[in-house]
């Protein structure tokens, strides 16, 4: 029921607490009130293009004037700054970068905080410290509005198919209205908690890939070096307890899968500065909470070593290449 | 000529390529000739009984005088050495420790190889180097005989419903007589390669089982200090590509999931002296290939770490309680 | 203008360069204009009495009472707040366990910015993250104040007797002001560079030290299960390239040295928990910069394992206990 | 007093239990009878020279003829194989690269073993597995002649100097005997303890040395990222406690010493190949005696890693380069 008087922000969302027959009316027509979105990147791009799809009216803004452009000649009204979107918009979605562009867009000088109407939701899909999710929630909330985390997963073909996870965290009254606006975008809009936790099973989620993957790239090497066939080895993991996700569906090793990054000289994909990125998000979160993270450590400086010998925009499971290359001299 | 006098021996399987209705008679006799069974322990006891369930006359033998009583009151022909074995049977499965043991059950004083019959086969099921499995091979053909490895996995629950994997390595002429002989006790039989390849399928998978487990745990931990209820990291992960073995199913938090070792304060399972065992046999081999392994060999010192602080007997998954505890002060 | 109000702030030391007899006088005098002093804990407090010894005139303030009256019986001022420590003295000198306590000690509502005068020299003992010595920096500079970064290597001991080495990151005109200060407390005062180097040097050379610590905690362990004396093995790698401070000078196997933790049940010296919160605040710092370190990356988790287990009060040097416990059954 | 009677054998020594005035005038003589020698590659070479330059007559054999004829025309006395050698001089030094070479020379068909003389005093200063030197003891004592291990630190330019520094393992008594031939060739000559803990001293100290320059590389990575000028933060470290050989004798940053390798482009100097060897055989220590090395471990993959990317045969100081490009995109 929440969701319903999303349109009229949190204020008549309180009211409906003690019934209110009379806006029933107004719900439909709500949902389709103008949606914000700030961040019009590689993934925010087609986030935004599935919102028009859905016939919702997009208010977008980026720093990018040929990304802003794009999206008008589909429908959408570009304006100058969040502070604009905030002021058009009670609903925004934001995708950015990294935990910086997430302040400087709520927080900065033309920030959306800055003319943000009580009661308006505020989605931030970036992948961020789970830490500022929480500082944003706090100067969203001082503003009546409401912030939650929504960060994704299944990278830009899944944004283009409206195929996304979103794991979302925020108060969970508020989650059935955030649903409504990312079941446009994606396949799954999982509820983990209060602010910060969809950050955080994000984060977790990635460490366990990237110690699954570097893990299988490792096994594989080691099988081939001791006299296995690459399709074999693979078939008996997958039939014992070494599966994992990255040897049953990813698998790093050329000629072990089709339709994988590895088939294709580990072009497109996850790239492994983007995966060095969120491993330091989840270093920078076991420290910060005390968490002994050994092999989730290790994987982080592999991909950051990675980066720097020429693998920053390749697949992440090239670290199957990395450790390959056979001794010299 | 080496099979020549194995009733099920390679031989007459090559000859059952040609069609030979008058040879099927004696093979099935054939294939319940005695069978030479050492090395009874926790692993080997159970499949020597399975041996004898399926009408296999058991030749056996071993250090400990009461594993051998047991064995010879369900029916078992025990001898003093497995020389004696050697001189009863054609048909030999070894199931022993280490290394060292294989090597002295053999080639020892009073090894298979003194005795053993040309012909004969020699199935070791034991989890060691692959290079000693190599060294076996090439002693065992010096006499005639043919040495297969046929590690296995599954564990003692699995050796007692006949239900483990057993990996094959050994020349491919030689597989049906072994899958005859180990589908009594196991469920899957995999051929693998050349001799010490079953021993490297082991290998692998526990490395990267191991790299799993240690990679759950530790996101585990770190999901739930960053306020994720477990249940719902468990389902966030196995529905995303954090998923594996150790998150799916055999999970190490206690609370997560019913009927696994987490569940019973980490007792039975594949204890952590044991994995760790596995490890270093994974380490030497990526040593001895010049193979770098930067988690495999993490999840080494890890495992022995635990070994040093009291977790020798527990189940390898109790390392989610070896990271957890809080900081003291 | 700014270092006007301090008698051997920069102007008159950049006075001085053109001569100035005239002032000369003023400046021993000035010397001994009061010193304030923020954080009185093991550091702080033995910190400031030398402050004291040497002459100066101490405003303190701390939480907890004790502290402070412990300081006043010496004869120090003691007063409310740090604004209030900023409202009688334009030298001040902070010693705070974390970045967050720096944070609020100058910026929160009673903190030093809020009274601070222009030209006051603000010298920061703590050891915190180098990015929040850069935020103070410039929070500092608007209110016309000067801050620098300036932690310390020695421990307790060293406090003491004024044998603490000073790292101090700032502008390199007031390091003169600085030292004069710091000279009472430590016997070097080294000068590494803009604001906030100082603790970079430290976070450096901690993370070293605790790299070079277990190092050669497990390496004397190998040793010894080899079959080497631990003092004999201790002397090769002193007159050897495995040579380090740990090994010559620390050593942290009980029996090799003498007056040493390792000699006194690892009690005493530099704890496992600050050992801890050091590496850290260099795995903030290598995150942030994207550089990759493995093996400080490594020992940082290896120290929040032994926090995790009962190692959080001892000696950072019980690293060699923790690895070096038998393996049990 | 031992070491007097070498040159005529054990049984002689023996003797002197009983009291041998007469032999005395034999000594100084015997100390110049022929030294076997069996491997002259670019250790082996300088270091018979050495013995010539010192007056012994040496007996030495190689694979390679162009180090044999090298060596003959310097006066040396070229021989087919290492049983000639043996047949011809009962003090025999070895030099090789590795295990299996070692277990070759000394037990092969052509091998010391073959035609050793009793007493003959075999010193092997290869770097090798601690448990093969253990192995050639013992069948070297079944022959009555006396193994010890005594591999060396310093490198072809200490094996030029004759300032070698030998690590000796193997019975106590024969140490004097060992030391008068080896202080031909070095300039410490260490007597460790029984057989194999030469090995174990020059294991531990490579490995300590690993972690030590890896750490030091990224610990100088880490400061100049943050600003620090490396010669200054060099200074800072060596006299702190973040001091190791790396940082004050042999520092990897190009700029901050001269004459060492990171001078020179990481040309000359000891191989990353070379230390990768090394700490594969602590890893193979540590494994067999159960050992948590987790530092020496990761030293390890990383040197393994820099063998499969191009570093096989720079300098080890060379990590600082391996972990310092630049991201790229």
């Amino acid at each position: 029921m929440a969701a319903l008087f999303r349109a009229t922000g949190s204020v008549l969302h309180r009211c409906s607490k003690h019934g209110n027959v009379a806006l029933a009316s107004s719900r439909s027509m709500a949902s389709k009130t103008p949606v914000g979105f700030v961040g019009l990147g590689n993934m925010g791009s087609p986030m935004a293009k599935n919102l028009l799809k859905h016939g919702y009216p997009v208010i977008a803004t980026d720093v990018f004037p040929v990304s802003c452009k794009e999206l008008q000649d589909l429908g959408a009204q570009v304006v100058e700054s969040p502070a604009e979107v905030a002021d058009k918009a009670d609903r925004i979605i934001t995708m950015l970068p990294s935990s910086p562009n997430v302040i400087e867009v709520y927080t900065g000088p033309s920030g959306i905080l800055k003319k943000v109407k009580k009661g308006t939701l505020l989605i931030d899909s970036s992948t961020i410290d789970p830490t500022v999710s929480k500082e944003m929630a706090i100067a969203a909330e001082k503003m009546g509005a409401v912030f939650m985390d929504a960060p994704v997963s299944g990278g830009v073909g899944a944004a283009n198919l409206a195929k996304l996870t979103f794991m979302v965290g925020g108060v969970e009254e508020e989650f059935t209205a955030a649903k409504e606006l990312l079941s446009s975008m994606g396949a799954n809009v999982v509820y983990c908690g209060p602010v910060g936790t969809g950050q955080a099973a994000k984060i977790c989620n990635n460490m366990l890939l990237a110690i699954g993957m570097i893990g299988t790239a490792e096994t594989m090497n080691l099988g081939i070096r001791l006299g296995l066939d690459p399709k074999l080895l693979t078939k008996i993991l997958n039939m014992s307890s070494g599966r994992c996700w990255s040897s049953d569906t990813y698998n790093p090793v050329p000629g072990v899968m089709e339709g994988v990054p590895s088939a294709n000289n580990y072009q497109g994909g996850f790239g492994t500065t983007l995966m060095a990125k969120d491993l330091g998000l989840a270093q920078d979160s076991a420290t910060s909470t005390k968490t002994s993270v050994p092999l989730g450590s290790l994987a982080h400086q592999i991909y950051r070593m990675m980066c720097a010998r020429g693998y920053a925009s390749k697949d992440f499971s090239s670290v199957f290449q990395f450790l390959r290359e056979e001794e010299g001299q």
